[in-house]
């Protein structure tokens, strides 16, 4: 155990400074600070760094901007707050999922009864989910769907067994997935690598009645190839929280042939216990000379 | 043990057939059957039963149309599929109550993006689902919410503690769980004790941020006083799965209110499966001499 560490939070938020001090730490100025808790999401804004400063917290799950920017080095070490959003953003994939198994789209916007609506629907009893990026989001995810009795596709770059998938595939084999799901979930991080992991060729390999949901970002699947698909009907439907471009804009095809939600996977009060969670559990590692959570790979771009 | 029963399916039904069979009894025509697998709805259809037949399994969970016509007493017995369809229908709750929690209805109707849409985006994590009447229905919905972290409370006839459920409410003291709530989900049965389980009253007891969902039926929720409570804001919104009247006709106030599903929560995959399984344990259990899942009960109107 080391000594208490003195953390500067960035922002007039009581409740990190409660979770700073929760964890044994204390908050002070930041030219006395061991640990930098960052709210700003613009890396412009970061300040120069005084020397005693070992970590930096930074506020979002995606460090994309951070690294084009070039200010993840060696030292400090920066976390961000990648898995930490695990459960709220897996709630709304869920609910995504079962928006487009239950026809919720086309009910929401009916004004009208449909008499043999039944046919519309389907149960997840039974169906197959695959999961591309098992990371925080989708373990949470196939937390959420264990007593649905769905079976589980996980894919992760390495393959290693995810608990509680009937199987995971390694990325390169990341195409047995696609003939096999009901519901492809995106859940990868934004990288070089995973850029457009869903185009043409994949949205060609999904079965007829599938349904793709993204709660990643938007730069993973490729737009054009999937408003074609959409139109077309190769694939049964879209269930979107994150585009490219993003914001939609106005007119674009996808407001008609998908459903989507402006980003709003996160909402601000999970945000900020999550959030808080991650702060706490950072400042009690750091404290005690542990490796902290969530550490910015500038080499694996995430 | 007894002997092996004959089981007459009344409809082109292979998969049931082959319940009967994998539980041990052997298909055959009426006059020979000891047990009769009804498949229509309308209870005028219902042929005079030959004398040995001791038991008539009925296609549905609700059996008011039944009780009504006075088709049902003592021999033989009745059982309907009442908690059979347990599972689809709690899928179908989560999924109205996950759209209610992300706004799916806004955004499904939006044609345009809204940049501060995460404002209208709340977690389950946390939050308080009341669960009135938990049956085979309410008990599935708390198995699908386990992992989320929310609060359930349940509301049975009498109170006796529901596995999962923080709360277990008698019926009489229904009136705590309005104002605790943020969801409350209607999945009693339609009896005269039931009818009208919320009304103006009850409406305005609740949260001002609370959804109520309503899978069971219609007539447990007072549409006239629903509307009034949408319409006010007393409530902040309704995903029905059923509605009174029904078919909701065109023009109705609910459709720009509330998300209506057009009774939907069995899908007709998941009801064969289900019904399937039931006629299956049913069977087993006449061979055995045990008693039979989901009796009618005249006295209790379920």
């Amino acid at each position: 155990m080391g000594k208490q560490p003195v953390i500067h939070v960035a922002g007039d938020r009581p409740d990190l400074e409660a979770a700073v001090r929760e964890a044994g730490g204390r908050t002070g100025p930041l030219d006395e600070a061991d640990g930098l808790v960052w709210l700003d999401g613009d890396p412009s804004k970061l300040p120069e760094l005084p020397p005693s400063v070992r970590w930096v917290q930074l506020p979002s799950a995606g460090v994309e901007q951070w690294l084009r920017a070039g200010v993840v080095g060696d030292r400090p070490v920066f976390t961000s707050a990648v898995g930490a959003f695990g459960l709220p953003v897996a709630e709304h994939a869920l609910a995504l999922l079962l928006a487009a198994a239950k026809a919720i789209p086309r009910f929401a916007r009916a004004s009208s009864w449909e008499p043999d609506g039944r046919h519309r629907v389907r149960a997840l009893e039974g169906a197959t989910v695959a999961i591309v990026g098992a990371g925080g989001i989708g373990r949470a995810l196939i937390s959420l769907l264990a007593p649905f009795g769905a079976e589980v596709i996980a894919v992760t770059r390495r393959g290693r067994p995810v608990p509680g998938a009937a199987r995971t595939l390694p990325a390169d084999r990341t195409a047995e997935a696609w003939p096999a799901a009901h519901y492809v979930v995106v859940a990868a991080p934004a990288t070089d690598g995973t850029r457009h992991i869903v185009g043409a060729h994949e949205l060609a390999a999904m079965r007829a009645d599938a349904w793709l949901v993204n709660v990643a970002r938007g730069s993973l699947v490729d737009t054009d190839a999937l408003v074609e698909a959409l139109r077309s009907g190769s694939i049964a439907g879209a269930a979107l929280d994150v585009t490219d471009p993003e914001p939609l804009p106005d007119g674009h095809p996808l407001w008609e042939l998908a459903l989507v939600t402006p980003h709003v996977a996160t909402p601000p009060e999970a945000e900020a216990r999550h959030f808080a969670r991650r702060v706490r559990e950072n400042v009690r590692r750091l404290a005690a000379g542990d490796e902290l959570e969530g550490v910015v790979d500038p080499e694996g771009g995430y």
